[in-house]
């Protein structure tokens, strides 16, 4: 709590110092608006970006309608380990689908998530992930799948920190979307995640409404209810499959200009930092190295680190990083707290 | 010209009205937002959902994030007739797709356009006119097709009033984007036209940015270009067809939350209107009918008026929105000016 009226309270006197041109600079010397973060490289570079192109002398100015920032969300903005909060979600929803329709129960890959048996599941095949998700996010209204999301999000609790999964959100990273956004900057987020799903605590957690919210999205179908009523079903096909080379074009589909800020941690973010990156004038892009087993998780496979299939850091995006002028943030090193309840 | 700084003299009080909220009614009182439209039950429907929508004494205050319009275009916010303008930039972009492909020449519909007989044009059936639109639409990068549309803005004249497109929006519609916005409304467009056609000059005609339209929208495949620069190529393969059902799911899709207000014209806009109108609380919905031959032109069939396929209006919606509870806003009466140029 205190986290988030100090997050606030710097919000606002960046707000001022907004709309006060000539008392900014002075105002951002003397209020560190990144204060989880460890003094260093990544963190002047954030600085340094956002000063040069919100001030009106500066040859790297940008317009504040110009001004867009992209995150990722899993393993950028919170943890994603040892599973996306996402799959996590469907699993736990397997047991409804079940019942709804009996015949699944003896199907794979519903048999096996039935069973509860995370090792079993973890060791499923993307494909199979995917049929779990692909149902249990589809075939209900869109408000009646948020109803089930807002529910499930108060109540569900990350295995290894026993916290609602809000809770696992970045410090750091909060600090950095307040500090964009009070200084003109639309923050979106870019998630190979379910739209819907993240729309739903995406406010709440990070300040970002629905329509900020770019992620994996099935269609949805237009049609009437019982009494006579409009209703929106959400289907399994997808519209738009938000990883990879799907990052740029949805950023193009549903934002139509590029970042000028853009922040991920693994190789399905790749092209969203290049095509960022190779805008005119100045960009900033930027990827999150899990490096920290103690304070979090510790995985690449960059740098040594452990392999992974969730949240994977090759060491070929590591070295394109290097060569292309992206900041790679260190966990151990640069974030001085990682969670707001660690205070 | 005068028109456009009234409206930025009338979107600068009210903009001093919102952020002082107890001088705002008197304010509204005192100012009339909405100088183009004549005195009737329309102005009165649209002035008085934005006050109780905005008043935060009022049982039917919305909040400010909540606060969501939609705007079909062609119709409803710039004219339609004799084709929508889209359609015509298509046309014109015939002989170049042509010279980059010659085998096309001799292939209908591409044949007949090439002639630039009007008539015979307008005759071509709506699968052979996708075909051109989808031809002209794709095949070229975003920046590309970009730079041709705002060329082509810029030069491309009416055939009726001999001035570019961009004049011919509606003055009162303009006022109610202005109007609306000042009081806290984000403001969409939701148009059946294509997305990034219209992206180019919603900031410029009507004050809204790229991320807010919506429309009719080809897939974009990322590569790269020669010099190994990332680039987004436009497809041919649809992915949001903004019409009829696909305007509520693509609100959804885009928006992530029900509108207010919403307002169309034809037939396209029926469910968008519907959708908004089930939501909970005070919702707007309104449709312009084109009951003026003499200052625009008049088509339904609603209401005896002649028949058309561009901007159908039906004497069934006619029947569904007096039922329900929509604005009927007749051009004729309900509209003292219809272009800024009339003064």
């Amino acid at each position: 709590m205190a986290a988030r009226i100090r997050l606030s309270l710097l919000a606002a006197i960046a707000a001022i110092a907004l709309a006060c041109p000539h008392a900014r600079l002075s105002l951002l010397a003397q209020v560190d608006p990144l204060p989880a973060w460890n003094e260093g490289a990544a963190k002047r570079a954030i600085i340094a970006f956002v000063q040069t192109t919100t001030d009106p002398t500066s040859a790297h100015f940008v317009q504040p309608s110009e001004r867009i920032a992209t995150f990722d969300q899993d393993g950028t903005l919170w943890v994603e380990h040892p599973m996306y909060t996402q799959v996590m979600y469907c699993l736990d929803r397997v047991p409804a689908v079940v019942r709804a329709k009996p015949e699944l129960a003896n199907v794979e890959p519903f048999k096996t998530a039935m069973t509860g048996d995370r090792e079993a599941i973890a060791k499923l095949p993307m494909p199979e992930l995917e049929k779990i998700v692909a149902t249990t996010l589809s075939g209900m209204s869109v408000d009646q799948f948020q109803t089930e999301v807002r529910l499930w999000i108060d109540r569900a609790r990350d295995p290894r920190w026993k916290r609602p999964y809000i809770d696992l959100a970045y410090e750091p990273m909060l600090e950095v979307l307040n500090f964009m956004r009070a200084q003109g900057y639309k923050t979106y987020i870019v998630t190979g995640s379910g739209q819907d799903f993240v729309r739903d605590y995406a406010a709440k957690v990070y300040g970002i409404p629905p329509e900020q919210v770019i992620g994996t999205a099935g269609a949805t179908e237009f049609s009437y209810g019982e009494n006579g009523e409009p209703v929106l079903i959400k289907t399994p096909k997808v519209m738009l499959n938000d990883n990879n080379a799907g990052k740029p074009e949805g950023i193009h589909f549903m934002i139509g200009r590029r970042p000028y800020a853009a922040f991920g941690n693994s190789t399905g973010d790749r092209q969203m930092l290049e095509y960022t990156k190779a805008g005119k004038g100045p960009r900033l892009a930027m990827l999150i190295l899990h490096d920290d087993a103690t304070r979090e998780y510790a995985y690449g496979p960059a740098q040594g680190l452990p392999d992974t299939k969730v949240g994977t850091f090759t060491q070929a995006l590591y070295d394109q990083a290097k060569k292309d002028g992206w900041v790679v943030v260190s966990m151990k090193n640069d974030w001085k707290r990682i969670f707001a309840f660690e205070q």
